[in-house]
């Protein structure tokens, strides 16, 4: 195992990723903004280094600065959390040419993935569902128009090096197309640097479904079972739970068979998520991989035992994947708590904590970097904490997530979160029933 | 199931219970005592009664303030927490004649298993492995003395009503015996209104395991293994875990059948403890039962996935237990943290609390009633919270433990706690091994 891990991260996934270092016994290196020096983490970590300013691309994703204060603190390897670097080719390769490990897959393989229209070609050729849309990048307009008007509307148009819901537009009638077409293209490249999209149906009354896996560097792969993913507002999540309701177990299995070869197909290493969705008629289609830890990963670790962190800095120390017959048992859920405002359409609400009092007692985790006194930057997202419960069936960890949720005190000037706005929808009968899909949980009026 | 549940209690246990009830849509009504007015419970509540000023005997055990705080909010039934009046079988009486249920033991069992003496006869009848001793109330000096002599040395002498680690002496030689036997009469007495004691062999290096049982109105005894909670100080359990390490499960088993052979014997209903000591010959005796819920609980519902509370309230309004098979998985581990100075022989640290940051993150529970802001009164005991972790195994639980009461953050005026000595505990080398007993893990000195 490493000595020493540099987190190059912050927030509630740098906290939770150095508290398994420090089990693991691995010396833990921060590195923080001047706007985060007084974190958790900061207090936390064995050693913390500054390394700029907020914005994010002055600090926690500018990488010389990253890859200094790994020199300087003798850090072997990397982890770099979600968003920021993590699935950042560039930044894998710039890791492993100073000697050091990136906690992730290969470079190339994070390219290779990260690129969409590339991803689809190459999991197509491994036997993936698809929808139908683009194998290739598309020449010109007038060719996407031609293959939108294939494929039938709705289509949706998606920024190449996209994900995370950023991105993409849906297309309703041939009409709309080709002003669309030049919009997701600008706001691609402004967004990533690179204006490539490409073409597929659009599926509306969906179920988001994705699949954990863990690789090694043996070529062992296995995935973790499902999160549902479905109830999203403006495709960003909201709550992910397992197992994913109403989903037949044959069809997670089949899932989970497409995750793993998709896998091997790929050269896949370290943790990662295949995403999919599953239409009404049960069909499942390949959307994207995310090559990283994700924010939902607790959901899986609560349900198998397994701390998927723990596994990622094993498998990127060399060793072998030995988990054995890998165990579900019961049901988990988790609610991301914003610091946003529902009755002003969930617009950020940063600000000092002058209360923060998370809840707690049976099968209740809370991942938070948040504390009394600290303070909800507005320099970079708004999540405050993550409340993932365990229940033995859905119906118990729907009632024990209610009542987690009631427990939370959280309170400053400005400060608005969604707490109320996620017990409102984990009670509400769509969500009871499981019947819900991407486009059926709207948040509810402020009120009702 | 009940509509409404008073709970008769405060700190950590009463929110706990509330918990629970909530996520079984029983509404909740706090009673408080003034000290207590701020607590999270009176927050959390569905309602709150005032019941009368500390110390205890004039809110939390004054039965009729209790009683009339249940008539006037239509409470259908009163939970005790464990302490207070949780064990008082007046108390029990007293709440079944008002028509209300009381959540736990019919008042004859907790008369008949609180007097130790009339316990040992009645569980001995039963089959039940004792440690030699007094089967009988003792007649007089004389005849406890000669009882003692021919037991052999050392012997406990014990209050017939008392528990908990509390009126109790150890005598090493017969000339030392009648004056700690009256010295235990003259403080049982001033304990516990009751001078009757008992004599049984003291065994000085043994564990102390106890096994959790569930029964129902109908018969129905189920036992949901050991907890093994030899680290004490001053016969006050610190640290609780379970699997107990290094106790075959054939001993386990043994034991969780003269636990469930014992409540059947006795007509027991509800949740209990039978605790036993282990001796170095790998033999257990019964040392009592403890008709409550445990402070130390947790362990087993991390390891079962069963929330032993909701059992109680399931039990109390009448329901079968249908638990299926109990399925065991990992191991847990509880760690009490008090405010109490390990560097002044552990003083009372109590006070007001300007920080507390409890951890969070992987397979993490937090039990507690404690607040940044809020106050650790000196007029009640010296817990703060109850730190309880699950992990696939032992080590890795105990890595797990260390992590987490490193992430405790607990400061203010006066204020000391036992978090790092806690620490020291756990990653000591006796602990780790597995091979402390009662009398092996005393406190380390400050520093070391």
């Amino acid at each position: 195992m490493f000595r020493t891990v540099l987190i190059a991260n912050r927030g509630e996934i740098a906290l939770r990723v150095a508290r398994t270092c420090r089990e693991l016994g691995v010396r833990v290196v921060a590195v923080h903004s001047t706007e985060d020096r007084d974190s958790l983490l900061v207090r936390f970590a064995d050693e913390a280094v500054a390394i700029g300013p907020a914005p994010a691309r002055r600090s926690y994703m500018y990488a010389p600065a990253i890859l200094e204060a790994a020199r300087r603190t003798g850090a072997e390897a990397i982890h770099p959390g979600y968003g920021f670097l993590s699935e950042d080719p560039d930044f894998a390769a710039a890791v492993a040419s100073e000697g050091l490990t990136f906690i992730g897959p290969p470079s190339g393989v994070v390219a290779a993935l990260g690129d969409k229209t590339h991803a689809r070609e190459l999991l197509s050729a491994a036997g993936m569902p698809l929808l139908p849309g683009s194998l290739k990048p598309l020449a010109d307009a007038a060719a996407a128009h031609r293959l939108a008007d294939e494929i039938g509307y709705p289509v949706i148009i998606k920024a190449a090096m996209g994900g995370g819901g950023r991105g993409l537009r849906v297309v309703r009638a041939s009409a709309d197309f080709a002003e669309a077409y030049r919009e997701t293209r600008a706001q691609a490249l402004s967004l990533f640097g690179d204006s490539r999209v490409y073409v597929e149906r659009y599926v509306a009354a969906a179920r988001h479904v994705e699949i954990q896996i863990l690789a090694d560097s043996y070529g062992n792969v296995v995935h973790l079972g499902e999160r549902d993913c479905t109830v999203q507002r403006r495709h960003q999540k909201l709550i992910e739970e397992t197992p994913a309701p109403g989903l037949p177990r044959e069809t997670v299995e089949r899932m989970g068979r497409a995750a793993v070869e998709g896998a091997r197909a790929a050269g896949y290493v370290g943790a990662g998520t295949f995403e999919f969705i599953v239409d009404d008629a049960g069909d499942f289609h390949f959307l994207e991989v995310n090559c990283r830890i994700q924010v939902e990963h607790p959901v899986t670790e609560l349900v198998t035992g397994i701390d998927l962190v723990a596994e990622q800095l094993r498998v990127a120390a060399g060793e072998p994947l030995a988990l054995g017959e890998v165990e579900r048992r019961g049901a988990a859920i988790e609610c991301r708590i914003n610091a946003e405002d529902p009755a002003r359409d969930f617009a950020p609400a940063p600000g000092t904590l002058t209360e923060f009092v998370p809840p707690g007692g049976p099968f209740v985790r809370v991942d938070t970097a948040a504390y009394q006194g600290g303070r909800v930057s507005p320099a970079y997202d708004s999540l405050i904490a993550k409340l993932i419960v365990w229940a033995p069936d859905r119906e118990q960890a729907i009632a024990r997530s209610a009542r987690a949720l009631s427990e939370f005190r959280i309170g400053g000037p400005g400060i608005a979160t969604t707490a109320g706005f996620l017990a409102e929808t984990v009670t509400s009968p769509a969500f009871r029933v499981g019947t819900h899909t991407t486009s059926s949980l709207t948040p509810p009026a402020p009120g009702n």
